[in-house]
């Protein structure tokens, strides 16, 4: 599937030329940001192995690579929360990619929330064990156990 | 230094919880994602390990940790770009960290952009190596050969 993609040249051809060589890492994915496309926020950080990266490009829809589960996965498949793509960016040194989607349906995240990242961390201070988060833009968008049912919704999708 | 970060307990105490107890992978390593505080572009992705996190957290500035010169590196220690944290939040499971910053000087990227996403993968076809990346935002915000030297650019900060 690697295949799919040009071979990486230099560096000067990575990063300054026009063709799509991901850098996939020893597990054979790069990271993708995925943030909202009305909005800037960050929904997501998750992978991609090369199968999920050509599907995405094919399809406009955000496939992703589950280290967990180890397995290819459809944002959305099973609770319909799928994500179109709207625009694709990829790094200088291309191991890397962000998307901007489309969120269909209230939320991105497993938990319920629209984006995986409903926690501050407060600055300002060494972290000394008792740092306490700030829980922001954290209201429930959907009931979780509605959507995923009583499996592990960390295995949810 | 991971102890300077709380245990982690179980998925409900780390998702819905208030402590800091970041999962770093089996290099000691979180994801983090920067983007501009003015316009929400993403700018960068990189990696951090305990003290980098650490000294974010503390100085509001963002630290990262160099996989290829494992290095901890003050972004702009060397070039003066250096990024000031308005905001930290961390995703669900705590293994990546979103920061939002003022990007001091033109740009975040070695090759002299603003953004290290300037380049944009075209959807809506299967990749078949012939993909070509439009340069988008892609101007040159300042000239990387003045910024850092001869040295190679890609172990620059």
């Amino acid at each position: 599937m690697t295949d799919t993609f040009s071979e990486r040249g230099s560096a000067h051809e990575v990063e300054e030329g026009p063709a799509l060589a991901p850098r996939f890492d020893a597990d054979g994915l790069v990271t993708c940001v995925a943030t909202d496309a009305a909005n800037g926020d960050v929904l997501m950080v998750a992978h991609m192995n090369a199968e999920a990266l050509a599907r995405t490009i094919e399809s406009g829809q955000a496939w992703y690579y589950s280290r967990s589960r180890r397995a290819l996965w459809r944002k959305g498949e099973s609770s319909g929360h799928v994500q179109r793509v709207t625009e694709m960016r990829i790094d200088c040194d291309q191991d890397a990619v962000w998307i901007k989607v489309e969120q269909a349906r209230p939320g991105a995240c497993h938990t319920g929330r629209r984006s995986c990242f409903y926690r501050a961390v407060p600055l300002g201070k060494a972290p000394d064990g008792s740092q306490v988060l700030e829980f922001r833009d954290a209201e429930k968008a959907f009931d979780p156990q509605a959507v995923y049912g009583k499996a592990d919704p960390s295995k949810s999708t």
